[in-house]
């Protein structure tokens, strides 16, 4: 399975993967220890680029939107709240066993891949039935005739190459583990597959506390884990991973209306950020998750196709019905303008941050032919770019460290900036260029004189003289996120 | 247990969390089902001081020191890390169960409980003597002797009044749970404990990547998780938590120049935020952990006693020397000032972000005699508060909330604000005094005439006249964290 996932990389995925590693984005997790599979760790570049990417998106909710307001809830939840969302149950993946290799395998996997074998082999037909089987059976959840039929269609392990498989079971994708030392008292507890439970448990305590008025959101970003049976693409698809998701409650009746707008703002955001409109998709469901009446994915074209970045669901009054069956409390709201009590509806954003961050730096990273030579940068916003500037002397003599320096010391208060007096000036540009720094402040002789810098950009390699003076001011207007947010 | 945790909550720690509660700063997890004992959720004006603080010391380490980079490691690691760091095998508290009660405590906790009483008593001496003897049974690891000791001493169950304990056995601290679903493959790892480690593997990584020269740190926010017996205090001491840790790699046989400088700034620093210096105490360690050289807590006030809030440790090499056995990979850095190859010694800090918000919330929240009413309100830093500033419009009549609408729509892009027409002006007052707003901002029929606001100050209730055009300029200025860095 591992090997079918990488035949998708493409070389460009490979390029970004190495990138990430060289230059301090994101390095395997654990990797003295030959890494953890499916989890990564973020360097000191990758995790100033993701906490602008998470900022912009807070910002753009809490800030932007006066009814929307934030919330942070730990990854403990009390476990009824998973039986109440269905995740106990219905979680799950059909896992089958090959008798003759030992290996396991996703079945809905292995069947998805002999009907991809058909469709390059040009027979969307069979490849289209084997997939309306596949559906039908994993809806009624017959797993007996699911195990007959990938033996009828010949779909065998690709390592022992045979058919001889066990009985296919459920397995659920939720981590567990055991909290309390007292063993009466211990249980078992899940680490949570998605942040969305933690603003519905809470619904009521924000409405009260923040005075909320339908329609009202509320916005979440946090760590969730899933124990995939099959982790690929880098970052794309991790174990664990960090959600950023907006919660939207609204009069029963009026979703469908705000579904529209939530999907046709965040793409508008999306392209705010700089992703160019070709290489966004909107994809709508046609079957919907038995909770949705209404759903679609903003997918980018990563190296590996379109693949979803962003999920807006409507998600109706499923999960805070469940909830209140199942805590026995009322979750319902009074509405004054109808003069009315109900359970409100909900639409949904729901972005992976993971995902957002390796669409940011699929799309930012530029090689170009200069001369004889290649130059690569990454093209990032500069409200999103690690280092916003890096304060360079041209040489170390005359004084020149010293001045850089108190230009360095007057604008760190403001910016992530960087000093840097190591090797010469062209070499320390590509090593701005490369962790997508915009703007290079050169410090020379003539700065001493009449206290003006060069700004070298980073995009087009250009440069002007500027006074020191308004170097404050430039950064400020360039980096700003009110670029963004005024975009979208 | 959890009845003798709640006899040191003072009345204060009760207001605090009735406070956090109701003003959506902190509530119980999951509490529709009653709650998660030891794990709370961050409401919306929680989310907003917790951020603030936490992107408070992200760029007090990251910004104001050229030479310290971020990183955010993964939660989960490889599990080798662990028994490299030492929390495999020593990571234990001693367990022991009251064969009538059935009920399991914690050895040390109920020596130290009736330590507690004798000193009470005024029998200093005997308090002492229990202490020292608990100290060198738990050192020698006799847990034979400790149960012993137990009924010697005739430390009796809470609950049964009996001294009839089992054998005493270690328990180990650390959530595990089962990673990948191919039974051959898969593994028991853990959620980590602390986040330190996740920089010591990444250690070589960051060097090479940022291109870090010895001395040299590395910053990183992250959650951590302890399966804590007694757990209690509120937020003080939680099951899932969140640490700012920042590693520092020096020289061997510089490290207590280090240990010094910093154990000096993080107390300038949390002065800098605003807590009086006689409420904040250095407690250096007496006995250190088999890993230090020199270590200090910073402890603060709080309602239930001076409690740790951060620690600096000077760790020499324990860590990375543990690290390099166990990988077999060289953990070394070449000095090219001395040009010789070392393992560096660290120091490092470590804050409990959640401590730090509980020690900001009881530092923040004051009542005073007002004629015959009281009033309270959160003396938050400007910097810190959740919400910059509330546009008021006098009355929901003759245009004003349409000219106080335009002056949220002019300032939301740069701070977080909030509008509100609902009461009296008074009311809405209250209400910011109530989350720590320091600016309450009124729009008033004056303000149609002569594009002027009336600002109120929260600390003093004092109002003052102000152009439209200059509240940009004056949130700006008192809410920047410039105002914190320049005093640390």
């Amino acid at each position: 399975m591992a090997k079918s996932g990488q035949k998708q990389e493409s070389g460009l995925l490979k390029d970004i993967i190495a990138h990430a590693k060289e230059y301090g984005f994101v390095y395997p997790s654990s990797e003295i220890y030959d890494g953890l599979q499916a989890v990564y760790d973020y360097g000191p570049y990758g995790v100033e680029l993701k906490n602008n990417l998470k900022r912009l998106w807070w910002e753009s909710m809490t800030r932007l939107n006066g009814n929307i307001v934030g919330l942070d809830a730990a990854i403990f939840m009390h476990p009824t709240t998973w039986k109440a969302s269905g995740h106990v149950d219905s979680f799950n993946d059909p896992m089958v066993d090959n008798k003759d290799s030992k290996k396991r395998y996703r079945a809905d996997v292995l069947i998805e891949e002999k009907a991809a074998g058909y469709e390059n082999e040009g027979n969307q037909e069979k490849a289209n039935s084997l997939l309306a089987t596949m559906g039908s059976l994993l809806e009624k959840e017959d797993f007996t005739a699911l195990r007959e039929f990938l033996i009828e269609e010949n779909i065998t392990c690709p390592v022992s190459g045979t058919t001889n498989w066990t009985e296919i079971r459920q397995f659920n994708l939720m981590f567990s583990t055991q909290v309390g030392s007292v063993s009466e008292d211990s249980s078992t507890i899940y680490l949570r597959p998605e942040t969305a439970q933690g603003i519905f448990v809470n619904f009521l305590n924000v409405q009260k506390t923040a005075r909320m008025k339908v329609p009202f959101g509320i916005a979440q970003i946090g760590k969730a884990f899933r124990n995939e049976i099959v982790a690929r693409q880098f970052i794309f698809r991790m174990r664990e991973f960090e959600q950023m998701e907006m919660q939207f409650f609204v009069r029963p009746g009026t979703e469908l209306e705000w579904y529209k707008h939530w999907a046709d703002t965040r793409m508008s955001w999306h392209k705010a950020l700089g992703i160019p409109e070709e290489k966004l998709r909107r994809h709508d469901h046609e079957k919907l998750a038995h909770y949705a009446n209404a759903a679609l994915d903003i997918e980018y074209q990563f190296p590996f196709g379109f693949k979803e970045v962003e999920g807006i669901h409507s998600r109706t009054d499923f999960d805070l019905k469940a909830h209140q069956e199942f805590s026995k409390k009322k979750q319902q709201y009074f509405d004054p303008e109808i003069n009315q009590n109900y359970i409100p509806y909900v639409v949904e954003t729901s972005i992976g941050a993971d995902r957002l961050f390796l669409m940011t730096l699929c799309n930012a990273l530029k090689t170009e032919e200069v001369g004889e030579k290649s130059r690569s940068y990454l093209a990032l916003h500069p409200a999103l770019a690690p280092v916003k500037a890096a304060i360079l002397p041209l040489t170390k003599k005359d004084g020149l460290p010293d001045k850089a320096k108190t230009i360095f010391d007057e604008l760190k208060y403001d910016f992530n900036i960087v000093y840097d007096e190591a090797g010469s000036i062209g070499k320390r540009y590509t090593r701005q260029d490369l962790i997508g720094t915009p703007f290079c402040i050169a410090v020379d002789h003539q700065t001493l004189e009449d206290d003006t810098v060069t700004i070298r950009h980073r995009d087009t390699t250009e440069q002007e003289r500027v006074p020191i003076a308004d170097l404050q001011g430039r950064l400020a207007a360039a980096c700003s996120f009110r670029n963004v947010f005024e975009k979208i």
